[in-house]
């Protein structure tokens, strides 16, 4: 057992209350201004990664390199390839065991982290000397007592931006958050990480706004996808995606309340986990909206293995996150379930081919059949899951996401000058002239949030007359997003993702196809669109646009079933890959 | 083990979407017509009534007879007083051994309900006819099965009038909504209860907004205390209150944003509990400001023992309720904490004395000093409880209470024309000019809401420092209210039951003092006012006043330990009856 947490360090919002609402200028910006503060952003993010300029690519690739996956490592000494190769519970027992050292399994990482930056923009704040001091203080720590600080002792783990983590900046896409917004505290799940023994080094991009499913804002440009840079890595945990596929980190901490942990893990090659909201800390993110809780989003991990995912949340809880955070449940994490000890011996999943609004580009749909044929070979029960209103979820959550009517993004922006960049401007689309709405306005959306909700877990229970199991089924797989990773700016449908956040429904993200062979597609395979979102998504369509893209699915459970998700995961996967 | 329900069954808000959500009229009331929309509802209940003379007193006491407690029993057989003395768990344990019909059972308490409405108004909808041909079913299936249908197999349950009954008005304290809300669907609670054999028989008064910690409205009067009738038996459930300590139920259902189950508990003598929000089901309940989550309810038990509270508790979840409805917590009811298990054997309680805005009055301080006195000698720890800012906590909840500066209410009274009750004045002017909050000033609440959370968390955490046991305090102990039941349209203050709804924490109130002597107290007792609020609740202190105010304290503990509440309690009170 590791120590708990002094409990009297429950975290409180007053800091940010003070800080961090934006009220906006009283005088007109001055257009030059936004674009020094992000030269000075990028410029000092340039000095830091120049200490280190022996580990740097030889050569940065040009533009039309479009995989750079393999060019990121090729800095690393086998050793060292060895070492970033493996996943966070391999890495932590490596050190338990005193195979390798947390100094040189963090040189490791850091040597990708600083080639994944020059090839794919994924990083913000780098310190990697704080975490090389932490490093050594673990190192001699374990060589002294021989004991481990706690489960994740000597595990680098990169964090989003908009996470708090003390001593850095807290930018979050906003140039006027740049250089303003230095954390004087931890978050919560920045804490526990801490104190389990991970070593921290490098926080990662979001998008402006966060509310978009790729990752692009002013302050550091674009982030791209390490397998076709044509891509995004998605959204908004794209930084995390793109470091951690490029094995620049082997688990980063990321948010999602409509898919932003989901969708860059999908795009990205990834493991990635939505918990239901509340299971995991929360506390301590820097956004726009502090407070709004008609829609809630979930911290949670992604990582290079199904297991990682649940050494992040068991982490969480066994450090008695509800002492410390007043919002998180007190449900302690159920090992047993996870194992599988509780599992029926037969399970059924539904397939969601299709959401009736966008139906999933071609290798999606090859894979769920693959999926399909795989669980039924492993003896379980696969039927067809009908959707239930995506176009209608969408439409209310929305609503939820721009309750002001997009007032405080904008305030936002306007106060440093900045644009808004393409994924804001479709954002915000969605309450174009609309004003904010009035307080019982919300109340009646939270009406029809809850109406919804109670329509779907109706329409879950009802599965029962459909399965052979006597029970409801067990779970639903679905595509993450009707595409595979989009090339930039294109994203115009949350509909396989957002569905769950309105349904506050864990989902866990998983690679299953391996990374798009265009060879294997029709380039002109079309549907004859049912509406105009599919017209534009199914324009997209054709192999060589996708050439690299992985190639994943998505596993949703019920409701605080965590531990259940993941032991179905385990399943599906053994399934698939049997 | 009994049925589960339906799954398919969850409840859709739907029917009150379409219904509920008042609109003011166009035209201008006719003053006139409110009151008799009043007469006609007390007239039609006297009606139903009046089909059971044989069970009305011989005659209604004049209004000078202040206890009516033991006079509502006077027309029940040896055998029917036995009956309405047991407690729930005894009475189903009874049906289960065939002592008793569930048929007797239910006429004992109709007996009572009768009398205990004609002294002091507590009840709204009789429907006695359907509980009678209810209790035949269920005694004819245990005839011939020799099996209950369920853990509540003949219990005769009163439910407070918000809460949906199907086939029943939800007038909930309004004239608007008087005859014009039959609820087509039970509420989830009214659901579970019924598939566990629970017989329905009555509805109970709420005041009108429900708003309110007494119980007055202009569809059906005020409702008294059986025990001093000058006296309130507490609000919002005070229907409740009256007529379970009159005997006339052994177990009601009630709701409590601020107090509305725990006060009328404390105040009629009995057993409450208000869990946390989310645990048990809350679906299907009439009142203003549906849709509104800053703040929210919860709907919990009122009886005569400890052990009937967790009876409610386990037969809800046994029902998994979070099939029947999404926002309910996935956290089955734990058993063996309640029994104690887990508990560790020398606990450490906390004494809130004075909550630092108004003392409580000398009956309840000596009853907490005769419970510190209890748990010393049972070799348990007693500390004091540092108080942590009761009326910015007040001042902070009401003005969740009213976001939209009591609009809602207002137009709901303008609708019929009738007037605010004194209740609702009052809680009004605490909006009084005020306008509605908009949607980023009730963020900021809902940060200072949420940063108030944490520093009672860290609060309650540094009592570690404070006690013996290693651990923080396992709970406090404190009044419900500042009073014993006071004398009507006299509250002034809620600090001592909705500090615990702004923090979600669960409380517990139980009888422990008996009811009030006079002569065991001096008349002349003052404290030396530290604020006009305090003066003014200390200006009605005179042990006369309070004569036969029934005794009781409350039990706060941390968020989602309901069974280990429960568990405390039963030491506290073993230590306080030995």
């Amino acid at each position: 057992m590791t120590d708990k947490l002094s409990t009297s360090d429950a975290f409180s919002k007053d800091f940010k209350l003070s800080r961090y609402i934006p009220t906006p200028p009283s005088t007109p910006p001055d257009l030059a201004q936004w674009t020094q503060v992000a030269e000075l952003k990028q410029q000092t993010r340039e000095k830091n990664l120049s200490k280190y300029q022996s580990w740097r690519l030889d050569q940065i690739p040009s533009e039309d390199v479009l995989d750079v996956s393999q060019l990121v490592l090729s800095k690393l000494s086998e050793r060292e390839r060895a070492i970033v190769h493996l996943d966070a519970t391999a890495i932590t027992a490596a050190i338990r065991e005193r195979e390798y050292t947390a100094v040189e399994v963090l040189i490791a990482f850091c040597k990708v982290t600083v080639a994944a930056q020059d090839t794919t923009n994924c990083i913000t704040e780098i310190f990697f000397e704080e975490g090389l001091a932490r490093a050594r203080e673990l190192d001699e720590h374990l060589q002294r007592t021989g004991e481990v600080v706690g489960p994740l002792h000597g595990l680098p783990v990169s964090i989003k931006d908009h996470i708090l983590v003390k001593g850095q900046d807290t930018s979050t896409g906003y140039i006027t958050w740049a250089n303003e917004t230095v954390a004087e505290k931890d978050a919560v799940v920045v804490d526990i990480l801490r104190k389990a023994g991970a070593v921290l080094y490098v926080k990662t991009a979001n998008p402006q706004t966060l509310l978009c499913l790729e990752t692009n804002n002013n302050v550091f440009g674009r982030t791209v996808n390490p397998f076709n840079r044509n891509l995004s890595p998605g959204g908004s945990s794209g930084g995390e995606g793109a470091l951690i596929s490029s094995h620049g980190s082997p688990m980063g901490v990321g948010t999602d309340i409509g898919g932003s942990i989901r969708v860059p893990a999908a795009w990205s090659g990834l493991y990635g986990f939505k918990p239901s909201v509340a299971r995991m800390p929360h506390a301590g993110l820097l956004g726009s909206h502090d407070g709004m809780d008609n829609i809630v989003g979930v911290v949670g991990p992604l990582a290079t293995s199904a297991r990682d995912l649940e050494l992040f949340c068991r982490t969480m809880l066994q450090y008695e996150a509800w002492l410390l955070e007043h919002a998180v449940l007190e449900i302690p994490w159920r090992a047993e379930v996870v194992e599988g000890k509780t599992l029926p011996k037969r399970l059924s999943f539904a397939i969601l081919w299709d959401d009736g609004v966008v139906k999933p580009h071609p290798p999606l749909v090859r894979e769920m059949q693959r999926a399909k044929k795989a669980l039924l070979a492993a003896g379980h029960e696969v039927i067809d899951w009908q959707p239930l209103e995506h176009k209608e979820a969408w439409d209310l959550i929305v609503k939820l996401y721009l309750l002001d009517g997009g007032q405080e993004y904008r305030d936002t922006l306007k106060m440093s000058g900045e644009p808004a960049v393409p994924g804001t401007e479709w954002i915000l689309s969605h309450a174009a002239g609309r004003p904010a709405y009035t307080v019982p306005e919300t109340w009646k959306l939270n009406l029809e949030r809850e109406s919804f909700r109670a329509r779907a877990l109706a329409h879950w229970n009802s599965t029962v007359s459909r399965t052979s199991t006597g029970r409801p089924v067990d779970g639903i797989i679905c595509p993450t997003a009707a595409t595979l990773a989009i090339p930039h700016d294109q994203t115009r449908w949350w509909g396989y993702s957002s569905h769950w956040n309105l349904l506050d429904l864990p989902g866990v993200v998983f690679p299953s196809g391996g990374r798009l062979n265009p060879g294997e597609f029709q380039p002109v395979e079309r549907v004859e669109p049912r509406n105009a979102l599919e017209k534009e998504v199914w324009s997209l369509w054709n192999p060589e646009t996708f050439k690299g893209a992985p190639i994943n699915l998505q596993l949703i459970g019920r409701r605080h079933n965590e531990e259940k998700v993941l032991a179905m995961l385990n399943i599906v996967e053994k399934a698939m890959k049997a």
